[in-house]
């Protein structure tokens, strides 16, 4: 198996600024394409530690994948050092030279600085930002250069450095890979299940990827039976959680079915404050289905805006079940969506009370002209933002559960 | 300055499963306490390439922290092979199994593996799990060995890293730091500033970490005059886009600034989708001030929500000055918040046309009682997440010029 030392480059990964999230993104696509990372070096900026590190990697690997320093500030020399390490100079690129003129104009400041690139450097330009990745390839050894920036690298990986990896070192044995996505459920129901499987198929391997009300699922082996098995497996036993989705999230199964079905949805959140919204609305195409969302968090709104009346809030308080139900109908009244959701609880760490600890959360999901169905959602562990976003991903679940699969919400 | 090397054991590292979030843990601590990091190393639990791994570590680097592998499972073995490297034994630790014993009992499955420790190891009791932390140090070699569990390692870190670096690698000049952030600015239009900077004060070490419509800056120097200075030139040149956070967020800044002036903030947001109020509402004490927002993707929503008229809408479109004045409108006269944001915009990739291109943002900031401030924002680099990202922190930045620095909005 094709062995592929993975290198990040940034004082700011050293000094804990940034969480290395560029390093788990690839070591999973890699997996996924059936490659393997051996090891990960994180290098200062600092031109005489980065030129002694990786001159160690140089020495020791062949596939290097190295991210950031790319940029055009005083302290991004990363194109400058790998190009010594290949002996060849930096020259300008007229192909970044074009690009950038086309998508930034004349006048990018960094322009000059940006089109200098390794002489024999394969290009592989950047649709988002300034930085190209590069391509340099020359016996055994091959090393690809990527900007920092997660979004950037993430768009270049799917579209260069899959294709650059394939033709170089292709994958003989090619494993196959079965993905899928569980939500509301957590890590520990699912490991015993995992653990069965992992008795029965030695030979598949297995990863779980556990997220805030969702955990993912990953199987990997070259025999696609085995893997089907094993699907099929987790489908018995999870039936109404199993979602699947390009990168794993709920909000993108959700997208798809409503945009599909031809369906609307209409949201009101108090303690999600808009999370819900925001994560579908990420999603290019969101407006043919997300009408919008009421996000009532004081409760003068939620009797201004939504009806809720007074004495309710009163007399069962703001994170009760008849609340949660009143918000849903008046959304549902305010607007002509199919579909409509309403939350309220507690996030924290204030807030709590004997009766109705932090992590006490109520929700209505329903379909409009029926009864909404309503639960209680109780988010004991984590903090302020693993409550909001469990919270979010199980409702997000819970619509799916009724528009995809026909089934109860909860 | 003590340079320290950390070194994080374990595939799932490798694999992307997990975020190597305690590198970071260890990154800020220690830069804290004044200590730099010079390099992470990820190896994985095979102990071949481990113990490869670990020798190139042990010959090139004097002060070592190590996380994970230290458990009882087959694929742990750090403890033996740093032990193999300092050329002794592991040996039972008497310390170590009456401390296991008072807190799980004699029953402990993993006893007997969890109590081996290399011979003249210092040991720091765990108070959370089975595997304590381990000293070990000879010659100018300081090493130490921690659990992967992050709490784990972050509960132990307190109590026993910091005295045993304190005592053994004193810091005689402790460097000081100060970091500010700007909004509404990018990395290009402050590098020329910094580099203005890097020459005079040659002895700062100067960071700049780029986000989506905010650019972080760190100084490091033993010279708290010449950090002032640097502070002093950016404010200069920048005082009306500076801001000071925790964790260099806008939000915090904003957040902050409404509670301490008890004032309310109520929103209108259509493009941005509710992100402005999910990035307020993750903040603990959000609802001392956040109201609400009135996420209204559709037309339709605009009117029934916020009285936007039909007329208007058809007009001028739902993205212009007119409309987003409108949404502001409609919003301070349903509600009795202090300050109102409205924001209507074209996030893409779709939706664009040749008067209205993608990136195309209104937005209207303003006061109650007051004529609210419109700007035209356009978005024309990145996609659709980085449109919606960067628009919601440069709203939150005028709410921060017109709230706290008492400047117009844009």
């Amino acid at each position: 198996m094709c062995q592929i030392e993975l290198v990040a480059i940034g004082d700011e990964l050293l000094k804990g600024m940034t969480l290395n999230s560029n390093v788990a993104f690839l070591g999973q696509q890699l997996l996924r394409l059936g490659y393997r990372v051996s090891r990960q070096t994180v290098l200062p900026d600092e031109i005489q530690a980065l030129t002694a590190g990786l001159q160690e990697v140089f020495k020791r690997a062949q596939v290097v994948i190295v991210t950031g320093g790319l940029g055009p500030t005083c302290d991004d020399g990363t194109r400058q050092v790998v190009a010594d390490l290949f002996g060849e100079p930096l020259v300008p690129s007229l192909e970044v030279r074009e690009d950038l003129i086309k998508r930034f104009g004349q006048t990018l400041e960094s322009l000059e600085d940006q089109v200098l690139q390794p002489k024999s450097g394969v290009i592989g330009l950047n649709p988002l930002g300034t930085a190209p990745a590069i391509l340099l390839h020359r016996g055994d050894k091959t090393w690809i250069l990527l900007p920092g920036v997660p979004r950037e690298m993430q768009a270049i990986f799917a579209k260069w450095v899959e294709p650059w990896l394939r033709k170089r070192h292709p994958i003989t044995n090619v494993m196959q890979s079965r993905r899928l996505s569980l939500h509301s459920l957590n890590e520990n129901q699912i490991d015993p299940l995992l653990r069965e499987l992992q008795k029965e198929f030695p030979q598949v391997e297995m990863g779980i990827y556990p997220g805030y009300g969702t955990v993912g699922l990953a199987f990997l082996s070259a025999s696609d039976k085995e893997l089907l098995a094993c699907e099929a497996r987790v489908l018995q036993r999870f039936a109404g959680y199993v979602y699947f989705s390009p990168c794993g999230t709920i909000e993108e199964a959700v997208h798809a079915a409503m945009i599909e079905r031809k369906m609307t949805l209409c949201l009101a959140e108090s303690c999600t404050g808009g999370r819900i919204a925001a994560q579908l609305s990420r999603l290019s195409g969101a407006s043919q289905y997300l009408l919008g969302s009421s996000v009532v968090y004081a409760n003068e709104l939620k009797e201004e805006w939504l009806g809720v009346h007074k004495n309710l809030l009163n007399q069962c308080g703001a994170v009760s079940r008849e609340v949660v139900v009143a918000m849903w109908e008046g959304l549902m009244a305010r607007s002509h969506a199919d579909f409509g959701v309403a939350v309220s609880g507690i996030a924290g760490p204030e807030g709590g009370t004997a009766e109705k600890p932090v992590g006490t959360i109520f929700a209505a999901v329903g379909r409009r002209g029926k009864t909404p169905e309503t639960q209680h959602l109780f988010l004991e562990r984590g903090d302020r933002e693993t409550r909001i976003q469990t919270a979010t991903n199980c409702l997000l679940g819970a619509l799916h559960r009724v528009v995809v699969q026909g089934l109860p919400a909860f």
